[in-house]
């Protein structure tokens, strides 16, 4: 099997190359969902698919599936893939890796003509990455019947809506929310890690153990902007100052807790001039755990902590939730059983939390869910230098296929 | 003399609100150097110095000015005058009080028909605000023979030159470099403080002492961008928490040194999404001092102990420096003096910097120069809610009268 393997990983790779040319912007990979390049991409899968017996469809909410049946037709069906939308100049194995990755352990199987007990769904989904619309994973909550009901309205940055966009692919707008995954035993992923964990540990894989539940604030503090020659530092109400002495306390809490993170990422200082003293700053804070309540606690010793700062500077502070998404605890049989394929080819187990948002979140909500993690370069990810090896490409799909080959119902 | 003075006042604090008048923008004040606002306050200022039996002539880098002979024609000036160009969406006493408290000065004694032993020259600068033209104190440095060789090549954001607006304006820009102030004695300023420390004092008057030196620098803090949730707090290179660390070092070395002042105004963090580690922050310091060996040591020790933490946080750290300006030690006699005139007024002396640069650290370069700040509410300036009281505005006018009489060549 390792030779086969090896050959099944080099076209693997060589079609996450080609697959990479189907993009909106030329020069650089961007692929928003429901765009012309999108379209192209679900076609180039569909012939994949096509060509080793498939009957692939591309659903109504621009999802790609195909069944691959097991020895008894109509057995449930292990759900296997990812998603194919990108971020703008975006890597080209960020979901892409999975979803072609599926297509790979299956096209294995029907080439030498084996079928296994249970049935394999491959699907690739549109709209993990939220880029388009103020939405995020339509593609994989239509199949768990989880759209929100006011999805078809939302606008992209054209004005253009989710309602009218999904017209245009060729699909009914309407039948987004009464497409459900059908006889699907568990959903498992397969994507590139998007942080330097496995690099630091030496490991090529690593099963996850949970993805973060994350909870995000905007923090709005206001202070008294002034003259930056004229205001003695003793009567200063510096925004910025105050906002950095939070930044540094949210840091502190952050480390205090392995698995926990919180970031800074987007700061605004008003009125942003050399020289006046910022009266008013706003900055986003996103926490992440991998267990909702300590998540909640760091949300809430952070907001004290903030309060605090805000209170000795005697600077208001305005905390406001934008968003909170609750953790999802993997499977504990499907993190058995990754942990028995990374055995199986070679390599010791590892756990670790996914710190990004997953389609295998809103898949758990329906079926037993899991994700297996792949190294990828300097961690890095949404980016054109998003990278992984040959070698790890390999592993990877060995171990998938060894996790689909042994799975049981 | 109190009640002329009173009256007096009162017609300067009505001049002030017609003056406010002459503006670019319908709505707020802005009144750009060389614009045709700016012209139509030169000619307001101008009919009211013709009056008096002046004889008003705006010179070629737009300054008004007019001289009040003394006893004997021809006897040495002092000049006494401020700016009447202002920030966009400006207050309306930025620099007009000045401009047209020192014509007040000269209006009481003209109508009391009133000689001095020394002449007195009332002048109006322009470009002190450095808004339209990457320029600044044009007018000012006209008098001075400070104007910057390369100055009537700079364009505004129109594209227009300096040389094309002096033409427009009526004037002959080659003799921008020619000017000079001839048979000056000595330059004084009145000024609102545009800080907070009058107020805080509980005090209407104050004596300048010196005209802060300053230092921009422009910081670039390079660390790595990263997935929000993807890297661990233990594996990150976050600028922004770096730059939070610096700012707040920043803050603690101004705060050692009383008349000391160090600002960063202005911050940007890249890529600036929420759920991204900011990999690249820039920020603005500026950093104040009445002394250029206090600040010349404070940007020693800020600068070493940013790269500190740039080293401790394995950041890279680039330090530029954008703008450098020596400070002014106002004049012992006309501190003295204006010391004086504060007593005779009733109030105690007081001395402060001035965090700002004004048209006196100019004029300063030719002759003894000096000034008096007058307390505006909270501190603000440049902003149409820079307020000052009448009864400071008339104090503020008697100590100015009293100083002007009893200056002595």
């Amino acid at each position: 099997m390792n030779l086969d393997n090896a050959g099944a990983a080099r076209r693997l790779m060589a079609r996450l190359d080609e697959f990479a040319q189907f993009t909106d912007e030329p020069g650089r990979l961007t692929r928003l969902y429901l765009s012309p390049s999108y379209r192209r991409a679900c076609e180039r899968l569909a012939e994949w698919m096509l060509a080793i017996g498939l009957e692939p469809e591309i659903d109504p909410a621009g999802n790609v599936h195909a069944r691959y049946e097991g020895r008894k037709p109509g057995a449930p069906a292990l759900m296997v893939g990812s998603h194919i939308d990108t971020v703008r100049d975006a890597g080209r194995y960020d979901g892409n890796l999975g979803a072609l990755a599926a297509l790979a352990v299956v096209e294995q199987l029907a080439e030498s003509g084996e079928r296994l007990d249970h049935a394999i769904d491959v699907v690739a989904f549109g709209d993990e990455e939220g880029v388009r619309f103020p939405t995020t994973m339509t593609g994989s909550r239509a199949l768990a019947g989880l759209v929100p009901a006011d999805a078809l309205g939302k606008r992209d940055a054209d004005g253009i809506t989710l309602r009218e966009a999904l017209t245009k692919f060729g699909g009914d707008p309407e039948r987004l929310f009464a497409l459900r995954a059908r006889g699907i035993a568990a959903f498992v992923e397969l994507h590139i890690e998007q942080g330097p964990v496995l690099e630091a540990e030496g490991l090529a894989l690593g099963t996850v153990a949970a993805i973060n539940g994350a909870t995000r604030l905007a923090a709005t503090v206001q202070g008294l902007a002034g003259h930056a020659g004229a205001v003695p530092m003793a009567l200063r109400q510096d925004a910025l100052a105050a906002a950095s002495e939070m930044i540094l306390a949210i840091e502190a809490r952050a480390r205090k807790e392995s698995d926990l993170v919180a970031t800074v990422g987007r700061i605004d200082a008003e009125p942003g001039a050399i020289n006046v003293i910022p009266g008013l700053v706003r900055f986003s804070i996103d926490i992440r755990a991998p267990r909702d309540e300590w998540r909640r606690r760091a949300v809430s010793d952070i907001a004290t902590a903030l309060q605090a700062i805000a209170d000795r500077r005697k600077i208001d502070l305005v905390l406001a939730p934008t968003h909170e998404a609750k953790a999802y605890v993997c499977d504990p049989r499907i993190v058995a059983g990754f942990d028995a394929a990374l055995v199986a080819v070679g390599q010791k187990p590892f756990h670790l939390p996914s710190g990004a948002g997953h389609d295998t979140m809103v898949m758990g909500q329906i079926c037993p869910a899991g994700m297996l993690f792949v190294r990828c370069k300097g961690g890095i990810s949404h980016n054109p230098a998003e990278s992984i090896t040959s070698e790890d490409c390999a592993l990877a799909l060995a171990a998938l296929t060894r996790f689909v080959r042994d799975f049981r119902v």
